[in-house]
């Protein structure tokens, strides 16, 4: 008998045909005799009816009452698959996320889980119970309900699966698993098998779209294996689990693409001790993240400083750049909006040295132009103009031999 | 200083424009020094479509999970309200049956309140904001959400009004207040200014358009004042009150109509003791609530019995009363289902002799024919056909001198 839990996205639940599937598959699973614990997001699109109904209500929603208000979306669809295991004779029970011992601090809309009391679903599987848990809330110290920001459901489910020590957390969405790189721009990409949690959470931008990051760094530190799988057919999907020895065989799992940052640079920075706190203090005071940060040598004790910034943060982040330029004697300022960063990640870079060099000859065969590169222990990222992004992906996919075999 | 508890009705929150009503009118009471808290409904038509939902998911939906569906409803507005109260500048909060403290029995769909524990509230009352409290909801000793039932929110807010000592709990709905007979019928019909408890629960049918009926028993236990107003004008509507000695001036407070009954007779039952029982018990069985029974003598040793039920219970009640009939040796059973049931009701019955008889000529004086009487302390009803109605509700209207001045 194994434990099982099971977290099902907005488009699997999208409506009462869907949450007629789930409760198939939850029924299939229970039937094989494990233990059940659903973690449910709301149906799709019903969050944002939400946001846009708050509003209606107020331009700015106070965050403690918006949290109230997006809790109804999970709480809906909890209790719609109770009622429909129960009606097909299956114990279930819903459980809201004071009901499920889910303790967040009290960051309303971002709120982090601090701990799980989970004895009531561990009374209720004992009992021979399916749990059907609202994901994406808890609530704080005060009693108040929390949401856990977007994707949060998958956070949940982990953080539950971690509490009961659950055998597997498997994380039902609409696509297959985590490809080796976006299918809409590789024709050639590759559903991936099994991959770390480490290139997991390099591969942010792959993984976004099935897992909540944060849901993966949870994964990580409590070693909770995840099954990314489609809700629309029985293939096995994606394991992200541990680091193991035979995984670094792969040189490269995987190739990102971000079109969503925009690059700055201070020309003729004075190269003094203090500067670059000087520029990037006021960024972060603002709530700006910056993502590279690039310097370069000059001549005559000036430097050129370069860092990139999400598109939402650009304007903010140029305006700061002007000021403090002024104060520190930067002579001008360039940016630009039309870059993309393409990366390559895999845990065989660790041992195998040569992956830079690929790349680099890979995009210049193409006659694409490196504007920065930035690099971790497990990835190479490239800077280049908007309009090769495409290109690059498709180049580099097939130069560290991600092709699916034909 | 006056502590208010405000209820508003599903009408009264149908939209974010509405909802800013209420926040004006919320607004308005807190300016003038009054602490205040907020009772709401879901926004009417809500609770409908989530049932249809629940339907969807299971023809008879899990009455656990079908609470925790429609507490979604209330969650909604509390939240929504208390978003346009803090972005206008005033302290609010919402607060869920959970927080609220609304103890009740594990009746799902009709819970019962236990009792209240108002420390939250009070807490947040005593640091200025406008409690917003999500109605109709609560939660039993296991901590699974309870609904209480149609109409629920009025109880919720006449319990929370009862457990702070509230000045007066006021339910504000889509009509100006309660009238002496239904004014769709009888155009004469007056608004009441003041009206007692007990005259408010005989009137369950002309009150219970706007006031649960629990929520007056409740009232009435506890002594909570009551002001049934409309949330679209300024004017005072009707205050529903404990009995005091200048209400017996008024004979006839209000005339009632009740067209959702349907009568069986069961002839020539034996008259021996015990018939009754067989006849009533295996009703109350199958949960059928009887309402009026009246028995008639007749020579030989039988006798005829007749009662009412609702006519949604029609069909099960003549069904029952055949299989008793047989055992029992009643020769026939005859049924109607066009009856109406008018009552007059007052406390100046209690000292005031005479209104039976008016009654009972001014419905003769118009060729009424009376079928069954029954009485209490301060009600007379006379089951008469359905046809004549509106007719016997606009003619004992006059005949009590209840009709508006022109």
């Amino acid at each position: 008998m194994a434990l099982r839990v099971q977290k099902y996205g907005g488009t699997s639940v999208a409506d009462i045909e869907r949450i007629n599937n789930v409760a198939d598959r939850v029924q299939k699973a229970y039937d094989a005799d494990d233990k059940i614990v659903v973690v449910l997001s709301a149906m799709s699109g019903v969050t944002d009816s939400l946001i846009s109904l708050a509003r209606q209500a107020s331009k700015t929603p106070d965050k403690r009452e918006l949290d109230v208000l997006l809790a109804t979306g999970e709480q809906t669809t909890a209790a719609l698959l109770a009622m429909i295991l129960k009606s097909r004779g299956y114990k279930a029970k819903s459980f809201l996320g004071f009901q499920a011992g889910i303790h967040t601090d009290n960051s309303s809309g971002k709120a982090r889980i601090l701990d799980i009391d989970c004895k009531n679903i561990q009374l209720a599987l004992k009992d021979g119970y399916i749990a059907v848990v609202a994901g994406f809330q808890g609530t704080d110290d005060d009693g108040d309900i929390t949401t856990l920001g977007r994707g949060g459901s998958d956070t949940s489910a982990v953080a539950i699966a971690s509490s009961l020590k659950a055998d597997v957390c498997e994380i039902f969405t609409d696509v297959d698993g985590v490809y080796t790189t976006d299918p809409r721009i590789c024709s050639n990409a590759r559903k991936i098998n099994k991959i770390s949690y480490e290139e997991m959470l390099e591969m942010a931008i792959l993984g976004a779209k099935v897992l909540q990051i944060r849901s993966v760094e949870f994964a990580k530190k409590f070693n909770v294996p995840l099954h990314v799988r489609s809700s629309f057919n029985e293939e096995e999907g994606t394991m992200v689990v541990n680091e193991s020895s035979d995984m670094e065989s792969v040189i490269v799992s995987g190739i990102t693409c971000d079109m969503n940052e925009a690059r700055i640079t201070l020309k003729r920075v004075p190269d003094q001790p203090g500067v670059s706190a000087k520029i990037f203090t006021p960024l972060a005071q603002a709530e700006i993240s910056v993502d590279m940060i690039i310097q370069n040598t000059r001549s005559g004790g000036e430097t050129d400083l370069t860092f990139t910034v999400t598109k939402d943060d650009f304007e903010r982040a140029k305006e700061i750049s002007y000021k403090v330029a002024k104060q520190i004697g930067a002579t001008e300022i360039l940016t630009a909006e039309e870059i993309a960063k393409v990366s390559v990640i895999g845990l065989g870079m660790k041992s195998h040295s040569g992956v830079a060099a690929t790349m680099f000859q890979a995009l210049a065969s193409e006659n694409i132009n490196i504007r920065l590169i930035s690099t971790s222990e497990i990835r190479i990222s490239c800077v280049i103009l908007a309009k090769y992004a495409e290109l690059a992906v498709r180049t580099l996919h097939t130069a560290f031999g991600l092709d699916q075999e034909q």
